[in-house]
């Protein structure tokens, strides 16, 4: 089987290795499609290799089927299609105790802290592995683990559909915050500079505005006819984002933290007081927000398919991370492991 | 009657004046006692003069008795206990159409925006004024609007019984928090460095550290068998107090912004992602938390007279802000309007 192998910063090898059988408890994952994310991207960069040992196989959003059954895994055929949760929390910190275990405190996250998903042949734990129901595309699929932390995020921000949404970001997981916001029933606006994304979102009707031109708060004022929004989601990870996330709140707003800001950011303590405005963090996902995502992909509900840019052979894969870093006109890129090299 | 009156910063002079008397709607109250809050210090320093029309008549803490009723005016009798809410709220804004009117975008307060208590005759709305049951201390009741404060941030911060509250700031507010938490069941540690402070929580039972000497993240880590806190509330303004509130939570720990920070603040914004942690502002009160407030000062399960550290006549008014100016072994001081001249 083929694996994409990462060592140092800026060098991914496709190697040619043997497939690991499935032992007591587990299950081999035939791989169909893997997503790149920007956390691989991170790794790629050489970002996060005090957490990465080396060598590591990257890859957390998949899809695939069941090539084969470990002892004691019962209620799984070969053939299934299926897709994997693909975190893993300890059970024994603090959060894990008190029923939190998506926010455990020693998680082991496939792809990032053990092998992930990028080989064509992926040994799991038979308990991470999530059922897909019959005929849903098999590419969409690969999009159920980022669409899921799309539904959480919209979760801790209790988003109704009385809620105008303001979302900060047009990555894919801005993108399809917003179009899970919406399916909810609330009008929503993204917040994007790059137009080839405002492109993406407008395809699934997501309304989008330029804030090289176009002031956000302006805009997101005369939106709201002078309310401001219930509800602004932070995925662009810059300060500037922070700062018009929270000028964008109405009175008793929420702002959700979705990015990852490796600095602390100066942020106007005086107008969370002033409007009585919440910050909520959110990390990825628990499993009922994986099993949502499956119903959304299964149902069409969220048109995933949209956003895949790309499908790429295993080969090109170097390619397709350049290709995201430059934002050379592509959101989500899939590597599909059953298309032939190039 | 006599006024204290702030005409520019650092001065305040004690004024003889002809009383008004009630209007359509109004109530005159004879004031018994008014508190010193530390807004009316940021307005004696100057800093509020860009809100405070002056020739201002401070005051926003107070208990007194009804001494006439205006027209229209229904329920009350003269020498009848009471004390004022002293916000009025627009009704118009979108806050107040939300039914948020406590976080009224055109909020007048009374003491800021309009005359206030540091007057013996004090003439209100009617709507605004709040009966005391027969028998409460008005040295106490003066209390209840700082302890309205209180009953509203820790609603806020929906804290239980279960819940390990941290209270970084120990004034008078942080003090009262502090209290309401342990009121309602919940383990309380109040973060002050000041050692009168921290005595006057003591001797109601609150339990402190002096982050001079002591390590709160440390602290809390042991007093909680490593899980850290669940509620915390940055009282203090300070930069300091902002990151310990916020380096002491738990898991989906709640912090209630209740100081008022007049510049930005650097925030460790991937501590609220990686422990989803959520940040609340505060304002003050709704007229529920004041109804609260005056249950718990009249039971006596909140014993707001240990924080009263003076009670002066009107013409030791200036000694009184510089007291509390210098920190010189004060929290609370009321100046009594009955009290002979020194």
């Amino acid at each position: 089987m083929k694996a994409v192998v990462y060592r140092t910063a800026g060098n991914l090898a496709v190697e040619d290795r043997a497939g690991r059988p499935p032992g007591d408890g587990e299950l081999t994952i035939a791989v169909a499609y893997t997503g790149i994310c920007g956390t691989d991207l991170h790794i790629y960069h050489g970002g996060m290799d005090a957490r990465v040992g080396v060598p590591a196989v990257l890859g957390h959003e998949m899809s695939g089927r069941v090539a084969a059954v470990g002892a004691g895994v019962a209620g799984w055929t070969v053939g299934q299609a299926v897709t994997v949760m693909p975190t893993r929390s300890c059970g024994r910190c603090v959060a894990c105790r008190r029923g939190r275990s998506h926010v455990c405190h020693a998680m082991d996250f496939l792809g990032i802290d053990s092998p992930g998903a990028m080989q064509s042949s992926w040994t799991v734990p038979a308990e991470l592995v999530l059922p897909l129901p019959e005929g849903v595309p098999l590419d969409h699929a690969a999009l159920v683990e980022p669409l899921a932390v799309a539904v959480h995020d919209v979760r801790r921000a209790s988003v109704a559909a009385t809620d105008h949404v303001v979302v900060v970001g047009g990555g894919p997981v801005g993108v399809l915050i917003a179009a899970v916001a919406k399916q909810r029933g609330a009008p929503v606006l993204l917040v994007e500079p790059d137009p080839f994304r405002r492109g993406v979102a407008g395809r699934i009707g997501i309304e989008t505005i330029d804030p090289q031109t176009v002031d956000p708060v302006a805009a997101v004022t005369e939106w709201t006819v002078g309310a401001g929004a219930d509800v602004a989601f932070e995925v662009s990870g810059s300060a500037p984002g922070v700062a018009t996330a929270v000028d964008v709140l109405t009175t008793h707003g929420r702002l959700v933290l979705v990015a990852i800001h490796t600095q602390p950011r100066a942020v106007d303590l005086h107008r969370f007081f002033w409007r009585e405005l919440e910050l909520r963090g959110a990390r990825p996902y628990q499993r009922d927000d994986m099993l949502e995502a499956i119903r959304l992909v299964a149902s069409g509900a969220v048109p995933v398919g949209a956003l895949i840019s790309r499908t790429v052979p295993v080969d090109a894969v170097t390619d397709a991370f350049d290709a995201l870093d430059r934002r050379a006109g592509v959101l989500k890129v899939l590597i599909d492991w059953q298309a032939p090299a190039r």
